[in-house]
């Protein structure tokens, strides 16, 4: 099958390429951006000797034309002006903005700061959260692909709420994320010298992933209050940990939280639950499609911490973006998307 | 003045050295270790030909004979059985240890790990978190010095516990901190490249200045309940964020607590209130011994987030140890102390 | 194919098995350390799931029974008395310390100050540079997996000593590290604190790997002086860069050296010479088995700056390991190590 | 003294108002820039509370008015327009850039691809290597304060220079800088994704600092032949070390050699000869004025290797320009300037 990429010169649309490059069913026909038309590996050094491909403007229909699939790795506010051309040609389009995620267009209008995509499209659009919307995604052909803080907070959440263990009334998310997820434009906040030696929080309270976390989690039980979610730049270039703070309303312990966890990620190869006593770290998943989750029940409050961590790049973008791909055609989803974390 | 650092190998001695060796007031007469007998400037080359002191093991009887005050930055465990030897010299002593900060012995066999020391110190020494226990550690002349994570995170609730603005049921703090606090003992886990380029939550729901923080919160205001606190390794050397999460209980907004916050520490020195909107990040305290707290009350859960940072060898430790120092001694308690953050 | 791993625990072993796990030819049949003989996952939480491959201790005649190659990834010292053990059995030996690599045994006495390996393995050991002694790989069983800073210097001197463009007395590779270079053995200098934020030399004109280097090139051109090589910290986990000085003693330009360079190795596909302008970074080869390199001859002053990069772990250790091994099993050098640099 | 600032939001100018603020005779009156005129302590947070100045715009005569010296931390090109203005009130000006090092203005419209200052006042700069134009820099009011890069080679090289002990025919210098030293521009290049875990050479036998370095040498010695020099990107904030390579031409010892360096130096408080086999690392002179120098002449190949460190922002900028500072008005050179190292 022959995929496209729009926005291959940025950090999420590079890594589609570092994982397509060798998929064994897709195959990348063409890579797309708004800049300088020239050859990809002038673009990414890294990638000298391995691919002829140029990078081109972006003309929908032209890709349409050649193209099964189309990523779009293009910033919020960009995408919901790209989709729609590629909506009318009738080939699968996995959006990896915020632009279709949030079904409200006027909830989007008012945490993005952008004029919303229109209903019929986000009625028509799947959220790809691969391993609760599985049967959705199947059956989709525009998926809206999960934000990277998202991926992270929900799997993390999902089996607790699912379960109704947990006070609906306290969530509190506090998240931290490496620099990539950043993206790759040029700002002050984002040099080197301003990120290095220093960790700072961002965004207090008012991050766009919130209405998006607290939609999905509603979905799965419409009583759960507004949840506090913050979130923290790391000075690392990968990797999300996102420390999840519940009340446990049963007595229930860490040993049978897990068997728990275990159970419902149990067809989900991406989804590893750790042992009791032991907590991912980030680099545990770097370079990967991996989420893993650490749980501790703790006596002394009554509390659970949960503990989840993925590559914001990989199962927070790129990643979960190809297994959406190959679900909507019917491979295993696992497929061209076995890296083993790269330790150390 | 005369004054002894014992420890003075580990990071929080060799930062003791750097305050000292330019105060206006105390002179650094010895430097003690229990390793090798070697110049100062040998263990620390970066102090090369700004000293000549040697460094000397211990004898509690000759320190005490030529210094007013001992300084020790020994480990837990360590300082319980080197305090004595000092107590009965009648000189002033500053631990920096975990082993005099917990007025039940009990509860510090519990989550130390040691044998605690003597009743009869426990009772003599004081907390000096200096902003709120000032008359107490001027009249004192055994301090236990707070623990890094315990500064940054009793200086952020202080205001809002003394003020009782808060639900007593609900205190998450999340925090994270460099790697210099864990010392520069060697083991597997502080190897450069497990740190490096990741993030990883440790002790969880375990670390043993849980009961400290529980301690003086409880001190404060009886009714709060058991906290949940979580600690995390940033891959940075110096600093710690501790982000504070508590419900509200009256209709109080950002302004009106920033307001609060700068009146409760007018007189403070060396806690800075950031401006609405505005958040401290770590690198902004570096080197100095500045504890900055930024604030937003959100509206839509109804929940404070309280961020306070502090670097932890500065007002974490060394730094808050010289400014008890200068309390005991009748100095401004700013005397050597006035370093501006090294940014970047 | 079966192979198995001697000091899987470490960085070197570790990067062994990211390899072979995927590997289409080669299985890793089992895993060994001189430590606790506990699951590989619980080591490297990273394979949490992927394998259930425990540690063993090492038991050459065993070994031999099972596997057709044995990788042995032990410290230099500890490496020469495994590897007779395993010399008897017959089976493919890919030794990765620097035990086989210097041919005079007393030079290795007086650069490693360990006892040096019997001289009959010594001659037959063959010096794994994959790209310049690929016959003779081919042809070996025991191979003697070269020093991670012999590799990228000596792939970035071969062309112009070889085509004899240089002076030959005077050769200066200024080289630097990543951490994961040094290990993953516990020492003060390689705490995270003392190399974060940090820049050091090392070993200053004493580093072990001189004489590999020296013994190489002599080998290419007898009349090669002793070359000045020194070695410095960088304060990263995985990368090296060799920048290397030579005097032309043509007037040969660098579009003219690119040119040569691309031919020289134009059947191998793990060197990739950059573009004129064009330097690589070490990033830019990260987690790949590139080897990197840039050129630019300079007007001013007559001589070229080569500037070669390789990741330590891959192309530097066990990537080249495993090109070995593709050779010596008749295999395409490639299979299984097409990785993509990891970038950003 | 009353001083002030010439761009005082980059790193240098930051930088030079952290060691003035406390500089017992200098006075901070005013800081200038040429963007927004908000409050110094919003550009840099970490100043919070310490200041009430404002940035203004630059207005020399009024400027000049108020002060007895102005620094200029402006950008190369920039600075050639400021100082004429200044030149003309006949306050004391220091000028951090690179417009006034080069006495040859066609050089410097070569190099730096500006056009030259004026001849007059090209004439009349005196280059402010403090330790080896002490007297010349007494007798100025205009001071072209020299480079990061040049100070630490130039310090490095000086005595060897000046005694005629090498080969002037051969000289490299591979020379590493921490991020700041490109300043707080914004570019993709120094975005912290693409510095961090990374290490890049730059400018490859270009950097405009080649021609300032070979300047100063050449005064010292006619004789030396162009020098080889290149600058590498390292994944730090702070800190350069210049990597040094000659030829020895007199069996000299390194014992003798250190002893020669230490005589050299002996007046020079900023410089620190480290004893034989200890050479500096960047961090030990981490936000000192300090420039350390390790030494070793390596008996198997007849060349001396110099190591030369600096923080780039203090000696290699703020902290150079405040001894010079100092100089000019008949202050001890180290006054305001007795910084420890910041360890670790």
């Amino acid at each position: 099958m022959q995929v496209s990429i729009i926005g291959t010169t940025g950090y999420g649309g590079g890594e589609l390429f570092r994982i397509l490059h060798h998929h064994p069913v897709f195959r990348v026909q063409s890579v797309h951006t708004t800049r300088d038309e020239i050859p990809l590996s002038e673009e990414f050094p890294h990638l000298n000797g391995m691919t002829s491909l140029k990078l081109e403007h972006i003309n929908a229909e032209k890709i349409a034309k050649h193209s099964d699939i189309v990523f779009i790795a293009a910033p919020s506010g960009v995408s919901s002006k790209l989709v729609p051309a590629f909506a009318h040609t009738g080939i699968q389009i996995i959006d990896l903005s915020g632009d279709l995620r949030l079904t409200d267009g006027e909830l989007y209008r008012k945490w993005y700061k952008h004029e919303p995509i229109g209903s019929n499209l986000l009625e028509k659009a799947v959220y790809g959260l691969s391993e609760w919307n599985k049967q959705k995604i199947i059956d989709s052909n525009l998926i809206a692909n999960p934000g990277c803080y998202p991926t992270a907070t929900l799997l993390g959440l999902a089996p607790v709420i699912k379960q109704k263990l947990i006070n609906p009334d306290m969530i509190i998310v506090d998240a931290k994320s490496g620099a990539s997820g950043a993206g790759r434009s040029v700002s002050k906040n984002l040099l080197f010298s301003e990120i290095n030696e220093n960790f700072r929080i961002y965004k207090v309270n008012e991050h766009q992933h919130i209405p998006e976390i607290q939609q999905q989690l509603n979905l799965w039980d419409a009583e759960i209050s507004p949840i506090t979610f913050n979130t923290h730049l790391l000075p690392i270039t990968r990797g999300i940990m996102a420390t999840i703070y519940v009340n446990l309303t049963e007595n229930i312990n860490t040993d049978r939280l897990i068997e728990l966890y275990k159970e419902q990620y149990s067809n989900n190869p991406f989804v590893r639950i750790r042992q009791k006593g032991n907590f991912p770290s980030v680099k545990e998943v770097s370079g990967s499609n991996y989420c893993d989750i650490g749980l501790h029940a703790d006596e002394r409050t009554g509390r659970l911490t949960i503990v989840s961590v993925i590559d914001n790049l990989m199962k927070g973008a790129a990643g979960q973006a190809v297994q959406n791909a190959n679900l909507m055609n019917g491979l295993n989803e696992k497929t061209g998307l076995e890296f083993i974390p790269m330790y150390p």
